[in-house]
């Protein structure tokens, strides 16, 4: 399987979050990658390749002007109102307050265009975040042009990122942002499957109103878990999206036994479905040690996971998302893609 | 004039407060307090009066059920989860993400029921909160009863508080319980007049449907400055309400000349509303030494403030909401109560 990857991509390098009210170190770092890029080397998962820059057509046909012109722009604002630090946003337009008139100061923009406290903002972001989109959009054009599966390692990550807001370590919806391509390519379907241990937000209401876009997401329950606020069982659409979207919201604890009835139920959907394209958000934090996460994946259940994945012969692109288990990312990842191709 | 004030209304002492990324010392603490009280005994405003206890009753009459369970709930449910340092939400339920169903776990929880990451929770707080929205009411009653005037000492704020959210450093509502509480004990007209340097957006939101409490706002303009999201000159009430909200945003730099026509028209609709009576809430954040905010008020500039809000002899409540020049605030927030009586 060929795997796309950018050195730029490594240039996002946040230091904190912000957590049970303190500053902690960040999860989301650069090493993700290169932990993962480490083992598609070692493990001969195949060629690697720089991704080619698409501009940002792409991401302005899933992401709204204002919010892409934010995020460009935002690092020389930030600057010239005499900030140095990473940037938090601390502030959100919830219930009975506006989104819109569009505040003029840096602060008041941060909160407009973002979902959460927890996903600081660099000086290299815009440019990671660009380059992480071009690696999704490159793997699902090798997929598109007859591979029969490729690997985007996408970082930062894209699927808790809305049409107009960061957050969850998210800028560019990179699933989203390949559906879009694939779709203004010529392609009629597209299903798009999340099995990051989060619920795709982001990704969920890009195509909720929309039935060419299938999405379907097996996650841990957002009444218990991040991002507490959308991927509950009862989403399943809207308009002329109404029954393409599709939650398997599992409780806390879920190892791969229990987590297996909703996979092979998603994978009923996709037979149902047809995809001309499968895209997987590849997230690894499923994993039994992942620091911030509660399910209970073996190492080995990610290999079986891929194998499942194979199951219809579907021209699949894998799309890294999340995962913080460091030394165990590299393993868990190749062994999805792997179990993919042996399967 | 007499003052309300509880001790109680001391213990929620924040540490912290996250702006710019960083955790800073809190502003919004308990000296605030002690310096109005001192300066009010100092300068013999009049007697000082312990609240009355109302129950939580009138507190639910404006706040959730939802949000006045979480907040009393809510210090249990923390320890509980293990966490031991004060609390800030860290996501919020913004475009496209569902406030409802309620997450069940503390830190959704958090981000349901707040507005910002600025306003740490602690052990103490839901007591002070209540504390501080009994000190409202209990001034309420005071004019009710036959003063031409009264001071509720409030702290915590609680003009940035709404229905259903916590923000602001604000938790209840007290202008606005108090206006409710004297609603539904026979007042027919209440108007407030929000004269703190930020716009009262949870008081605003709670009344933009009704006509019996007239709101109205002098503030900073909300493109350049916190609450960002609430506060714009087009917003007016809506259906029984329209007409019945009303906000003045100013630039920054604003001082006390440029002010006045803001704070005239102001009156002009106190004189055409009526209201039996009026509840002031006395922000002294326009101080031009203000530690986090841009307007350019003198300390006699508050004297001639208290002084114009004699003008139509209307029975006021005054109810103390922000101000973080702690070494002027007793003398600023005096000034403004002696200038109204000797008005
Ligand atoms: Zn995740
Ligand atoms: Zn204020």
């Amino acid at each position: 399987m060929k795997t796309v990857f950018s050195g730029v991509q490594l240039s996002h390098a946040p230091k904190h979050e912000i957590s049970d009210g303190e500053l902690k170190p960040a999860v989301e770092i650069p090493s993700r990658a290169e932990m993962v890029l480490a083992a598609v080397k070692q493990r001969r998962l195949g060629d690697i390749f720089e991704p080619d820059d698409f501009g940002m057509r792409p991401v302005r046909r899933v992401h709204s002007d204002g919010y892409v012109d934010f995020l460009e722009g935002f690092w020389e604002k930030w600057t010239a109102a005499g900030r140095q630090s990473e940037a938090f946003p601390f502030v959100w337009p919830v219930r009975s307050l506006r989104a819109d008139p569009v505040p003029d100061h840096i602060d008041g923009l941060l909160g407009r265009y973002s979902m959460d406290a927890g996903t600081p903002l660099g000086g290299h972001t815009f440019a990671a975040a660009k380059a992480s989109a071009n690696t999704a959009i490159t793997a699902a054009k090798l997929v598109m042009d007859g591979e029969k599966s490729a690997f985007g390692l996408c970082r930062p990550p894209g699927h808790h990122a809305g049409a107009d807001f960061f957050g969850g370590y998210c800028f560019f919806n990179n699933a989203a942002i390949a559906a879009q391509w694939l779709r203004d390519n010529g392609l009629a379907r597209v299903a798009i499957l999340d099995v990051d241990y989060h619920h795709g937000n982001g990704t969920q209401s890009i195509f909720y109103g929309r039935s060419d876009v299938l999405f379907l997401s097996i996650h841990a329950d957002p009444r218990q878990e991040y991002p507490y606020f959308l991927g509950h069982a009862d989403e399943t659409g809207e308009q002329a999206g109404t029954g393409f979207t599709r939650n398997w919201p599992l409780p806390l604890g879920t190892d791969w036994q229990a987590y297996l009835p909703a996979l092979e139920d998603a994978c009923r959907w996709l037979l149902v479905y047809r995809p001309e394209v499968l895209i997987v958000s590849l997230g690894l934090d499923c994993f039994e040690k992942d620091p911030i996460s509660g399910f209970k994946f073996t190492s080995e259940d990610f290999f079986d996971l891929g194998r499942k994945l194979s199951f219809a012969d579907i021209p699949t692109v894998f799309l890294m998302e999340g995962g913080y288990a460091i030394e165990a990312l590299g393993t868990n990842c190749v062994n999805v893609l792997e179990g993919f191709e042996t399967g």
